[in-house]
């Protein structure tokens, strides 16, 4: 079963960011209804009968938010009534509930909400349990249509409360829907793609890519008739893409590296400190982005200029001569000096080029040294980095924690 | 002239937000482009087909983003061609670009990579300037389409430097808006709607307000018959905006609190050392994303544990044991500590509680100390912030970076 999910409102064209959707699909998909389609369109009568009537032809459930509420341009209840050619009728329970909440208000206050308890004939109602305006659903030829308030919080609980009892009545016997995404570091998205194209060409379950600056994420959608059928369904494929990627997958379903990282060092009970170049701060601040970080993290330096590498550090002004501050020499002697300085377990550092100046033939922008000095001795990578100043900054932060989770589950 | 945004990827139908609608609507609408549709369409060839075809029948400008990546299911290249019923071939900008980019990787990387080149015969090409997929636009009957990268950052990049100047070519002799935003920091929402609320209680231009953690932004959204109209009918009312608020406006469109005061920084010849507790390297961070910041930023320290804070800064653990490491004393002394070890002209320190454990009657979660030291002494701010835990956090960033600001212009 298919859904498209139709968000009314012209804010939500100008600036307004559209988040409904994301609560409404991840509910759709629990209920094995997958959402093929999110369209949004403004206050316009004309656009959104457009809009609705595409809607009911592509998809066999059709959600619509907003527009229901008292004022002059609230025009949904009016086009999905002309639409399915029903005059729209004042509702008793939903003009009571009205009236209830409001009660006090002046007069004019209810005569303007009272348009609110307007629905088509024949549609069902749904209360609102935390607002004013009621929603309804109706079907008309093969599509359930429902109508709820713009009001996120409004639109969660009377999706929970009222819609979704009736949904899942009408989804059941049918498909249900697992969700998975694992997420990688270190491997390229064509490597991932060439890893487990055979995955990815196969009907069923869905599998797609996202790269992105943290690295590559993988999606599993897997259908099944039952919740359980579709769980193992996922679980069986998430098993094959893990093997086959091994250890380049470090979490699943919005688990940050900083998260896996620091719940590695918190049950081994070892700590942590940091010395960044290029990064400028942000390994840190990723890492104490996570609540009771002071339990591993100790401290970090961002010596940015060669005098705070020597002094902070103590990094011999001879090695970075000799090396440059870009180089996996330099790279090491900061993990090292911050893991005896802070005296803690485990000691990164990063070193490189964020660009966009800075770079040369030998030395490009986006060459990166990351190093790890614990008690089995230091070891730094090169990477080259493609991307901004940003991306860079960004990839070379995610890369160095990454040694720190290598290295705490190797 | 109406547009519609069509953002493709399976991934933005099931729980990633898409985002890149926002930017683009803004941009569009600095071009006189209302946008009437925006749209998600997952990764199916079908589903794509059927938004297309539709989009350009109800929209004169049409924006794709997505789908343009090297993996199987990246198909919004071939969809388009169908569409317009044209080949894709080999652009030769493209390939070149691709490779000079890709240089030094392996060859399978480039074959899978080459695909990405392939444009519809009679479509002009959109470099990408910070990424591999180049983007395209074409004519199609009376629309205007156009085939951007789906990762924000090479979008918006590829949008500005490429195909903005083809669309505002596309839209000239219409009617002009110009889109300005004020950006304030350490002054509330309701204290900005007092001091203008006349203003914004007119008809021309529209001023809005969005609280963000970084403050107050004012949005002046002014129309006129040329650009240069429009753009005199923004000033007088920015200038108004400015002379109410003083010094609380730190930037416009879009400038960050840390270009603001990097570009005070150089253009005084003064440079700066951070101390940090409870931002963990944010600050940092953020004063080190701005190409150029090794000119006047030298090192950071971020002293999470109060060892740390002795070590590193030789804050005098009777001083924290006195009056806690969250505390005004602690601030100065961090402050004083980093400025005078670093030998700059600033030292910049905060110290605070980030929650969400931590907190105490006395010292609540949010309980922030901002200090800086410089040649005319050492100042210290308390803070009360609300908000969870990373708000906590970038409020005390932005408040910490204000007050060197506030030096520097004092």
């Amino acid at each position: 079963m298919r859904a498209e999910i139709i968000a009314t409102g012209s804010e939500l064209l100008s600036g307004v960011p559209e988040t409904n959707s994301l609560f409404l699909s991840e509910e759709l998909l629990s209920l094995g209804i997958e959402t093929a389609f999110k369209t949004v369109v403004g206050d316009d009568e004309k656009d959104m009968e457009d809009t609705f009537r595409r809607a009911m032809d592509r998809a066999e459930v059709v959600i619509i938010s907003g527009g229901i509420g008292p004022t002059e341009d609230d025009i949904t209840r009016k086009v999905v009534a002309k639409i399915v050619k029903k005059r729209l009728v004042l509702n008793e329970d939903a003009h009571k509930a009205i009236h209830e909440r409001l009660a006090g208000r002046g007069k004019d206050v209810l005569v303007a909400n009272d348009r609110q308890a307007l629905i088509p004939v024949g549609a069902r109602l749904l209360r609102n349990p935390v607002g004013i305006a009621p929603g309804f659903f109706l079907f008309e030829k093969d599509s359930f249509i429902a109508v709820l308030p713009g009001v996120p919080r409004e639109l969660y609980a009377m999706f929970r409360e009222e819609l979704k009892p009736a949904l899942a009545e009408r989804a059941s016997g049918r498909l249900f829907l697992r969700r998975k995404v694992l997420h990688t570091c270190g491997i390229s998205e064509s490597a991932v793609n060439k890893a487990i194209q055979d995955i990815m060409r196969r009907a069923e379950p869905k599998v797609g890519l996202t790269a992105k600056e943290t690295g590559v994420d993988i999606r599993i959608i897997a259908p099944g008739t039952s919740a359980d059928q579709a769980q193992s369904h996922a679980d069986r494929t998430e098993a094959v893409i893990r093997e086959r990627l091994g250890d380049a997958v470090y979490a699943a379903d919005g688990q940050t590296m900083e998260e896996v990282v620091g719940a590695l060092l918190k049950q081994r009970r070892l700590t942590l400190a940091v010395a960044e170049s290029c990064t400028g701060g942000l390994i840190g601040a990723q890492i104490t982005n996570i609540a009771g970080s002071s339990g591993y993290f100790d401290r970090g330096v961002v010596t940015y200029s060669n005098t705070a590498k020597t002094e902070l550090l103590g990094v011999p002004a001879g090695l970075i001569d000799r090396h440059g501050a870009v180089s996996s020499e330099v790279a090491k002697a900061m993990a090292k000096a911050v893991r005896e300085s802070a005296n803690v377990d485990i000691g990164l550092s990063v070193t490189g080029i964020a660009g966009p100046g800075g770079g040369s033939e030998q030395k490009p922008v986006g060459l990166v040294y990351t190093a790890v000095a614990t008690d089995r001795g230091v070891q730094a990578v090169e990477h080259r980095f493609l991307g901004d100043r940003e991306q860079i900054r960004l990839r070379s932060a995610q890369m160095a924690l990454d040694m720190v989770r290598r290295y705490l589950i190797g």
